[in-house]
């Protein structure tokens, strides 16, 4: 038998009319928005007719991934399916994927093999439209932000001080440094500036954050833009274009509503960037998900240290959520890795270097412990796993009170979830009592130095010149009592992407920081962050076509 | 009473669900694919159920325009509407409205009064994404020519020859002449470039002109990108990613179903630039409406020296139309500018200079003639034209043998367009006798003088030394026996934005050929043609709002 591709699988998958998946959730048709027949966008009435539940909030995040990520959408996706097999009422709630990293690295961002969500070809390419409304509206206030410097400048913005850029939802080396504003006189204003990933914009972690148009149309307003010449902060209201922008998220605020392959609710909405945002969906979502059914499942990026301590200290924070349970997606794979193993020797057995990378596990279960969730690790298997490898990772998970289960949701599906659920509704039945890491009240030093030590467990926090003289900016800015929103390496717990394992002795050093006004936190830098990828020599885009009957080959 | 606004009037209006309105062009529910509640795509499928009507085809052109146009959206709709309440099947063609200038200067671009597409707030925003789909595609295949570059540049590209550009649907001088690829060796290699708004991309132009996919896939993989250091032409095709290209499509390429105020089906899809593009909406549309009714009404950019002659010589040829009559849309005011009367003094009457301007009408009706249609004027009446005026138009459209009718579908709808289209009918019971004005196998230089002597009524064509050197590349490229597309000012008959009414003695200068090998037309630029507009002092963003209800202000 071949192995069928993601995008077969999911084409041969039995959908159900969006109406009817939207019926399960006690959703009229009628306050429903169809995108076709299989996506759909929610609109606020529908939330009255929801079946008022008061669901658990069950939070998937994972180990510090190699390259290639760990599953953790495809962990979400089949625990969900498994909970919705035991008839248990079940959204999963996840991010929007990108195109950029569509056509350069992954190919696609919707689970993969059995434990996807449909129709991926549409949610890996335009969905709904909601990137787009970003690229717009975060390209529409550059415009005018150039546009004003061109009319006369009233504002008296330093052109070396604007720190608004322009977005696009490609992976584009070429436009990370770039000057605009060339060819003379009535061509604008020559100046620096560049092009982020669309996902990386402040509007991305607005939409996730926001609770409605009114909040929204308020953080719009609260961007910082830049700087005048006399050092005044300017924010995007002054530009006077704020409704405009907010207009143009009229839809795009509104949740999508895809299925699974196994026919569970998924609510599929926004997806900012796991390094300088919080990397996780919309919080509409994730509420509006809680009052429709028992059980809602999550995701939040990269690994706990990034995407778990944003769900908890930003997103749960500021919107008020308390979660229930957190699974931390672990493959023996990226442990041995993590243990020192070259990638080119992960399919052989090594007992030793499973239980040396194996720590790395057990900080991250440590952390979750510190915000007072119970936790439980989910295996995702692969082929190369040996049963001694996997006895060993279910022991040492035992050793540390934490139930590790096998996951094999990418060859099965829902099916191959159902133990993990089981262990879910155990973790489910302890009490869980969340509270963030820090106070928000405390300083920004304090906040970071709390989470460096905490979280990744270093010594100690290094401030560069200019990240010092960036927080007396913040006082200007009042964004002293915000979250902060660290950028760090995925790779490792420290800021040094070659620190795999659990490092010790270690300090971080953060070079600068950056006033997220708009979304609500103060994003603080260390190493070195891209903010718009490039392509590959050999492209995932070469790899795709579709024929004139619509069938597509080399998404994955 | 007071005036209520575009936007007042849409959301007032009674819209029907899109399924009924499929319905009544025979085509079933399940072959078309809602975007909401009144938007939905028409699939290939829906065209096997429709009508299996063979319409007429009606074109709404116009004189030359005053900077604020002269209603050629408003009026088809409007007659369209007046054919569908005296019981013909009708549906409007329309092209879509561009982000940029909605908010810029325009504000929207769905119609006008009680002569609008519905929902006007969608069509004029996002709609159904299909220019975003534009955008992603032109923006992912300039990353992958600057990747390529960087990755090693195994096709020898000069950089200094790359002809595609990027695109964005915003306004923004600031980004036609850039320099991308800054920052140092990691960030891609410095190089000259610039952004188009992306009704301007070819790709938009091939979008409306492609009969499916297959076809589609194949122009997109002729797209001239750059030229070799050895100077051989590179087409897209050569990079290998044509079918993710095409993939990007898979959707935007489904003709749009909306409705009219009054209830008549209206197709909108594409929305090319109406100089250096085509400027018409997309061909499937076109087909698709004559397989369903009986009447097509459709549009065609700027006045009828640009986009008839565009929408005969290049969308009739290329897609085997035959278009059955024209409706020239006039007002008094631009023609009483086209007299000599400056723009503060319009609202005055002059017969004077109504009859010297009506000399530029008179060209256009010639002009129509004689491509073997025929044609009707329609008097876009305005409050401050005077009877005497009105009366005094219609005279001279007699002695030159048309009929001019008055036509009021602003301020009526449907209503106000019934004697527009009672003489639109007496015109269709005319023989039509539709032919091109030039013969594509024609040198290119012959091609461009028959337009400028027959349609502009110049003199001659000059060609740059350059325009000489290009047209030797044509040859390289294959693309002396396409049809040619001017790029010329809407302004004046002339290529001299200056010379009003029917001006004599003058010459053309064609200073630039462009090759568009994927759309499968040479363009022909005379004077200075801007592919990305600025935006204003004042722009239209700046008076828009929406609530947290969903009620929106300041879109017209």
């Amino acid at each position: 038998m071949t192995m069928k591709s993601d995008v077969e699988i999911a084409r041969a998958a039995q959908l159900r009319p969006i109406a009817e998946i939207a019926g399960t959730l006690g959703i009229a048709e009628e306050h429903i928005e169809p995108y076709g027949r299989y996506k759909a966008k929610l609109t606020p009435a529908a939330l009255a007719g929801a079946n008022g539940a008061n669901g658990k909030l069950i939070l998937v995040t994972a180990i510090n991934p190699t390259p290639a990520g760990e599953g953790k959408t495809t962990t979400s996706v089949g625990l969900a399916d498994a909970l919705h097999r035991q008839g248990k009422k079940t959204v999963v709630a996840l991010r929007e994927p990108s195109l950029g990293p569509c056509f350069g690295m992954k190919g696609g961002a919707a689970g993969g093999g059995y434990a996807q969500v449909v129709p991926m070809e549409d949610i890996n390419l335009h969905f709904t439209g909601d990137f787009h409304a970003i690229t717009t509206a975060h390209n529409l206030l550059a415009a005018l932000i150039d546009n004003h410097i061109f009319q006369g400048n009233a504002l008296d913005l330093d052109v070396n001080r604007i720190v608004w850029k322009r977005v696009l939802d490609i992976n584009d080396r070429a436009l990370r440094h770039v000057v605009t504003g060339l060819g003379g006189r009535v061509h604008g204003i020559p100046r620096e500036s560049g092009f982020d990933i669309t996902v990386a914009s402040e509007m991305m972690a607005i939409l996730c954050l926001s609770d409605g148009l009114t909040d929204m149309k308020r953080r719009l307003g609260r961007i910082l833009i830049g700087w005048t010449r006399g050092g005044r902060p300017v924010h995007a209201d002054e530009l006077g274009a704020t409704g405009a922008l907010t207009l143009l998220f009229k839809d795009a605020i509104k949740p999508n509503l895809v299925q699974t392959i196994g026919g569970t609710p998924a609510f599929i909405h926004g997806g900012p960037f796991a390094n300088i945002a919080h990397g996780c969906s919309s919080v509409m979502a994730t509420k509006y998900a809680l009052k429709c059914v028992d059980y809602v499942v999550t995701e939040a990026g990269f690994g706990a240290d990034l995407g778990a301590e944003k769900f908890f200290d930003i997103k749960c924070r500021l919107a008020g959520l308390s979660p229930n349970a957190v699974v931390i997606v672990a493959t023996v794979r990226a442990l041995k890795m993590n243990g020192g193993v070259p990638k080119d020797a992960l399919g052989t057995e090594n007992l030793d270097a499973l239980r040396r990378g194996a720590a790395n596990l057990e900080k991250h279960i440590e952390n979750v412990g510190k915000y007072g969730v119970p936790a439980v690790v989910a295996v995702n298997v692969f082929p190369t796993d040996t049963e001694a490898e996997l006895a060993l990772l279910t022991e040492l998970c035992a050793r540390l009170g934490v139930t590790a289960v096998r996951s094999e949701v990418w060859a099965k599906g829902g099916e191959g979830g159902l133990a993990l659920a089981d262990a879910v509704m155990d973790a489910l039945g302890k009490p869980a009592d969340f509270h963030p890491i820090y106070d928000a009240k405390k300083s920004i030093a304090e906040k970071i130095e709390t989470i460096a030590k905490e979280i990744y467990g270093a010594d100690g926090v290094d401030f560069t010149d200019a990240a010092q003289k960036q927080m007396a900016e913040m006082e200007t800015l009042g964004m002293t009592e915000t979250p902060v929103c660290m950028a760090k390496t995925q790779y490792s717990l420290s800021d040094n992407p070659a620190l795999l394992g659990r490092p010790a002795g270690f300090r971080i050093t953060v070079r600068e920081l950056r006033a997220s006004c708009g979304a609500g936190f103060v994003v603080a830098l260390t190493g070195n962050v891209l903010t718009m990828p490039g392509l590959p020599k050999v492209p995932a885009a070469m790899g795709m076509d579709i024929t004139e009957d619509g069938v597509i080959t080399g998404l994955f």
